[in-house]
């Protein structure tokens, strides 16, 4: 007995899981779902690259990467036979009304896929320090096995209600264990673990203000979509480096949860690489903040190459 | 020789066509893209509902739908063999730079799906009148085969260049008659053909300004999405109903195209429902328009009805 709710959270959680079981043996399934690969430490999912997902130059976006990398570390949760009845919570966090929040996330893209390429992306999670879980992704181009993009995170586990951090409990901890695999999709090299220097009115090149969070923006969990927060920077980014650079590299820290009423303000700077400077063509510094109190929401830096140009005719 | 650029044109389709032919042979290939089925009438396809389809009440939203409709038909083109390099444009139409628009969408909503729901669709075109096409859809649930919405459509021909419309030329007729097909999603009697009047300044109760596209909100014609405009209606419709609510029923008459740099205008209205006082508890007409010159974007109608009340916590 948790919160006094044990038996309701338990009925609720095996309905799910016979649901499924039932399902697991449907070829479909698997084909649509995922599997595990290796043993039970690396989770594998395809998929195609569909028409609205792709932006203006027919490529898919970095929201859709994001969106595919979320979807495969849920989905890896639920095949692993974990899942609680929150959103990629496991049995033991739910009991406790816990759930997963990422702190940071570091993406290196080395392109976008297009409409109808299919892509093969594989997750695994680690110890990250005490408190933490590490989650690393690559993507892979599923006929060619290119490594397209590769990803890391890091996640720490915040109650539902307090919306407070807290350690990770040790029934949580056994849970995920058998999971825990120590490679790298980003070796420890090429990882950006850089501070990233704040922007403040006086300091920022390009504000956008009056960014206003729509209904659809809300997830499961009440709160803004991680994912939807990278659009929002975009909008401060000069629109010719929209239209004629490629984002290759983008570093998240999530400070604040946002809700709906928040509106939110965009702030860009340029910055100059400091460590790849040949790599990266143009580096910008990134924060998007609450516009009535200017609390922080999110932190972050790209970096951007020219796209190639066209041979052919595209119209 | 047409536009004296046939040669490049045709060079280009076949490249395409070869490739995808080498990979049709790939069960994975099927199963994420999908197939034809009762002859060449009905083009079927399924899905798995992913994470980021779901909105903050944990079930597809009405965008979900209409871009998992847009899919199907744009995967239809693709496999019946016509696809040109346009967006769902077919070879005929490539060659003298023309596209599908589409001038009307009526959708009928049983029920939303949740997250890892599969749902199968299936699509077929007929004529309507002398230079149209009729497209309609049925999705439903994968496992049970219940129907949970119903659609139709109505597109006419564009020139991508002068933007004007055209009649169907006889050598695109002749692609696609093959695949026509007399059935209807949604029976005569139950289709919403009546007008959609117009809301002004003075007749809307509600008006919501300073809409901004984004730059991810243009599709791969540089314009802004037809699934994107559903977003901004939404915006002036009471965050109550958008909450208690769910919109069983919507049809969209496009107007006008819309690019990036216009800022948009979201009018409502709450409205009588005529023909069926009974089957919805709201109904709503909404107009979409660009906030300098006030030229109409989209005209739309919608109808909502309470929510189920939900008997499990859904913490």
């Amino acid at each position: 007995m948790i919160n006094g709710r044990k038996l309701l959270n338990g009925a609720y959680i095996d309905h799910d899981i016979v649901i499924q079981q039932d399902r697991l043996d449907d070829p479909l399934q698997t084909c649509l779902l995922g599997k595990f690969v290796e043993g039970k430490h690396v989770y594998r999912q395809t998929f195609i690259i569909r028409s609205y997902e792709i932006g203006p130059d027919k490529t898919a976006t970095m929201e859709t990467w994001m969106n595919l990398l979320q979807e495969t570390a849920l989905n890896h949760v639920t095949s692993s036979g974990l899942a609680g009845n929150g959103f990629g919570a496991t049995r033991e966090m739910s009991l406790r009304k816990l759930m997963w929040v990422v702190t940071r996330i570091h993406i290196q893209v080395e392109r976008y896929s297009c409409w109808g390429d299919i892509v093969e992306i594989d997750t695994w999670v680690d110890a990250a320090g005490k408190n933490g879980m590490r989650r690393d992704w690559i993507i892979r181009d599923y006929y060619t096995k290119e490594i397209i993009t590769k990803a890391t995170s890091t996640w720490v586990i915040m109650n539902r209600e307090t919306r407070k951090l807290c350690k990770i409990p040790p029934q949580v901890r056994q849970e995920v264990l058998p999971f825990y695999s120590t490679r790298l999709a980003i070796a420890k090299e090429d990882n950006d673990v850089e501070k990233i220097d704040k922007l403040t009115d006086d300091t920022a090149e390009r504000i956008r203000s009056g960014l206003a969070p729509r209904w659809n923006d809300m997830d499961a969990n009440q709160h803004v979509n991680n994912v939807k927060y990278i659009g929002w920077i975009l909008e401060s980014v000069p629109i010719l480096v929209l239209q004629d650079y490629n984002l290759t590299s983008m570093t998240l820290e999530y400070r604040r949860e946002c809700r709906q009423s928040n509106l939110l303000e965009s702030l860009t700077n340029s910055t100059t690489a400091t460590k790849n400077k040949l790599k990266a063509e143009l580096e910008y510094t990134h924060l998007l903040r609450m516009q009535a109190d200017k609390a922080e929401i999110v932190l972050a830096r790209s970096e951007w190459k020219p796209k190639q140009i066209k041979h052919k005719s595209s119209s």
